[in-house]
């Protein structure tokens, strides 16, 4: 861009985003949509001195790893909780939740080795553990290995004895990142249960995503019952491009797996809980959540440091605007979403027993990135038909579109309840080049976008508030 | 995100975005749409096996600083010359065109000084010469500095003999960054000129950039006629700050700036054009394009080497498809478009010369992230209207908008002859934290965004040479 035309483009621009497609074809109006004022005021809110991306500086930089039973996740909690007494809170709980513990354990490692009997050097393949799996012999597990492209290929493969290698990357055509995380994820999810049951001895996989780079992504992975559990780890891109190369060359080559993992008692933890209450339902809730833990090896900025952040931001919106919201505005902050979701099973459980009526259960878990729409869910089916009459409001702001859907993990239990759900939906694109790594850090995260996303939920609960859905 | 859910999600996630919204509500058809097909395959060949990412790190890291005049933009204009040949072009030109020629020269610095007669170190802060600046004397000037926060305080500010500290960073109200830009822009634009005209010596400003960091942002300033030329620089966020804070503790603090630009003779440069032959019209031109040339300072992926490689890619795409153009489609890589717009002027003039018929001309030069629109415009002011006819075909890529607007800075004289115009609209959020900077790198880019962005421009491109606008 050059600097004269770009202040015309930029004069330009003005008005396009002030006015875009279907407003242009609206004639003036006399007196100014009072929502559409109150919109204003709540992005005013939420992208001038916002104190968002400090926050999650402080966040993922003092509690980083902060999965289920670490002492980190229960630091977080305490911070989020004295956060949101600062915030204004008129009420705040820690909602007490036992949770699964299970530690990584040190000196994990994934290597290369000649095939048996074969002497030569071990070569180091940058690798996690997954989430939950069980450890190795102390002095590690060797076998030949099988490359397998998907779950389907285990029916035909001979994999008994061997460690299964689930050269699975995410596809590229898909242009949302969320399918492709959907189909790429089942070698992480159901590989090592499934391979074991073929009997297979261990699992390595190409980490689920888009990315061509050496960072390995870790995330949980399920056993079954009567099915032996067997070690599993992610290898980077670039290790799962080596060792296929390797196997190619020579098929008979070996895996050493590493892994010194334990499982422990479960652990106690908390959901963290806040409220703006409400002038004329205080019974009725409007939620608005995601969720404190992260894994292990990742300090958790996207995931879900940001949900979190613009979670609690919503209330600090909401008050200084000095709106008063009609409907109890509630803020949840969720414990072990990851490898567990005790926290949205005890906050579901307790809106049964309790019997609190919730309008709307909001979460945002899909990242920091420049949010473009909502999904929605509700029994009949018809919630995101019903916001759509919202859309011309939300366009100044650069939200496009309301989609069925059913919110994200934490809130899913709602729905089955009868709640309506919602999820943000940021864009996709870099979220799993980083997702479930050590590199989903403070500095992936761009202060507007999250900022933005605060606007967006704040704006969504206010209109949820005034005129229900 | 967790697994087991994640799955649930994920499989709703596919349904979500393959039938978004409106597509719900539509009944099943038994044929698909023939346009949805070839959409759907322009995609496939945008996303998968795509060479993009690596086409802009060799442009990017071969020829970084691509200023008219340069050695490397003429290497830029040869090498994508080169790639255009190997693509399949029926036809590449070489368009000559004289541009300006500036150098930065060696050494530059802006330096807090004690007030005058008083002793104390010189403090350096952060700083480039804006692009066209004049030299400073070789020992520098030095003098006073009068803060501002507009332009408008010209009026009222004594400052004569004084360098001008124009205090503006972009705004964080607006929704979009294009807006706040503009705002901000003219403190670089017109700055020094005016501050010149109530006799000023000198200008520094606060970077054109909502990021709050120590990298200083580039870009032109215009001088005018009969008004003394006064060197010029802009601040990093950070430096600003410093700035403003002593000068806040001690106003008869000094500035020191030393700047040892150039103006040379123009030189010689090209536009760089390559065609696929329509069947049908090829007297008929679609045009897509964006700009070689980059700022000095800057490697220049996201201004403009995305928009050139992009450009380069709809050949490929078309070409991959296996699509015959009922129209010529032209790829017009133009050059100088950051400092005198040149290579534009050279090719609309051309155009009028050769009175060459242009159904289309769309240019990206917004940054290579995610795109969800284009703006179009044409002399009726309808163009963004007949376009949205299109939009349920764009939805399943993410593309939710047309709006009025008028392609970009090289596309834009063409508009005045009669052509409809289109630029494509990224997200803006991240776009000026690097623009104009020497972060402005490969690393800033998201393979994806930019293949998806090369999509759409294929995609726009291929529905007007079906159907027209």
């Amino acid at each position: 861009m050059r600097p004269i035309p770009a202040f015309v483009r930029a004069a330009l621009a003005v008005a396009l985003f002030a006015a875009p497609l279907a407003a242009q074809e609206q004639k003036p109006v006399a007196a100014p949509d009072p929502d559409a004022v109150m919109l204003r005021k709540l992005y005013d809110a939420a992208l001038v001195d916002s104190p968002v991306y400090e926050q999650l500086r402080e966040l993922t930089e003092k509690f980083p790893g902060r999965l289920a039973g670490s002492h980190n996740l229960e630091g977080a909690v305490q911070w989020t909780h004295a956060l949101l007494e600062k915030q204004g809170a008129d009420r705040t709980e820690l909602q007490p939740v036992m949770v699964p513990h299970w530690e990584r354990g040190p000196k994990e490692s994934v290597s290369l080795l000649p095939p048996a009997g074969v002497k030569g050097e071990a070569v180091a393949l940058t690798a996690v553990a997954l989430g939950g799996s069980v450890p190795t012999p102390a002095d590690g597990l060797r076998a030949g290995v099988v490359e397998l492209r998907s779950l389907d290929e285990l029916k035909t493969a001979d994999v008994r004895g061997k460690i299964v290698f689930f050269n699975r990357p995410m596809k590229q055509h898909h242009a949302s990142a969320g399918p492709a995380y959907g189909e790429a994820g089942d070698a992480r999810n159901r590989g090592p249960a499934e391979a074991a049951k073929h009997g297979a001895v261990g699992v390595v996989i190409h980490s689920v995503t888009h990315a061509h780079d050496d960072v390995p992504h870790t995330g949980a992975t399920t056993y079954l019952p009567d099915v032996p559990r067997i070690p599993a780890a992610a290898l980077s891109a670039l290790a799962s491009e080596r060792l296929s190369a390797a196997l190619a060359r020579e098929p008979a080559l070996q895996l050493e797996l590493r892994i010194h993992s334990q499982w422990f008692d479960d652990a106690p933890s908390h959901n963290v809980i806040a409220e703006l209450r409400g002038s004329e339902h205080p019974e009725q809730v409007i939620l608005v959540g995601g969720h404190l833990d992260s894994w292990d090896i990742a300090p958790g900025a996207h995931d879900d440091g940001a949900g979190v952040i613009e979670s609690i931001d919503v209330l600090r919106i909401l008050k200084a605007v000095g709106y008063q919201p009609k409907h109890t505005i509630r803020c949840v902050l969720f414990t072990n979403e990851e490898n567990g979701t005790r926290g949205a099973v005890a906050y579901s459980t307790a809106v049964r027993e309790r019997k609190e009526q919730h309008l709307l259960a909001l979460e945002t878990d899909s990242g920091g990135y420049q949010a473009h729409g909502f999904n929605l869910g509700n029994p009949a089916g018809d919630a995101h038909l019903k916001a759509a009459r919202w859309l011309e409001l939300f366009r100044p702001y650069g939200i496009y579109f309301f989609v069925a859907g059913r919110g994200g993990v934490d809130v899913n239990p709602l729905l089955v309840q009868g709640t309506t759900v919602a999820g943000l939906m940021p864009d996709s694109q870099r979220y799993f080049d980083i997702h479930h790594t050590a590199e989903d850090s403070i500095d992936k995260v761009n202060p507007r976008e999250l900022r933005l996303s605060a606007g967006a939920l704040a704006a969504l609960v206010y209109l949820v508030d005034q005129h229900g859905l």
